[in-house]
């Protein structure tokens, strides 16, 4: 079984309204040193052993549902794999 | 210069509604080696050196807004840090 971690954030040119509004909710709190935010997604997958490559997989689910490949990137990381 | 790196995700014991609909998707998909799906948020927090305890003001910034404390858990990352 793999656990793989994904994290899917907004290309650098795309703006990021979500990112402003908290820094400026940041910024009303006197946390004026935070001078940037970005926000994404993180989501842990539970994927079971199969006879098809993980990688594979896990770029055809990104790119089909966990990602907009339009305005996103995404990265991900394999975890432990348990022995079945 | 700090660039920070926040996960913030749901308590295990607190259903997620989000990452059970991703798994039926992926399911509808044929997707059927997703066991389970969990969604969280990712943030990229980019802050200026001051005389304040890093650590002290992103535990400071998570628990007064990023994450609700009653079912989310937080966790960070400090990388680099770029000499102002």
């Amino acid at each position: 079984m793999y656990k793989v971690k994904v994290y899917v954030t907004l290309r650098e040119s795309v703006l990021d309204p979500q990112g402003a509004a908290v820094k400026g909710a940041l910024h009303s709190m006197d946390y004026l040193d935070v001078t940037d935010v970005r926000i994404g997604k993180y989501m842990e997958l539970t994927i079971e052993k199969t006879d098809r490559d993980i990688d594979e997989v896990i770029n055809e689910v990104c790119t089909r549902l966990l990602a907009n490949p339009v305005i996103e990137d995404y990265r991900y990381e394999i975890e432990e794999s348990v022995a079945q």
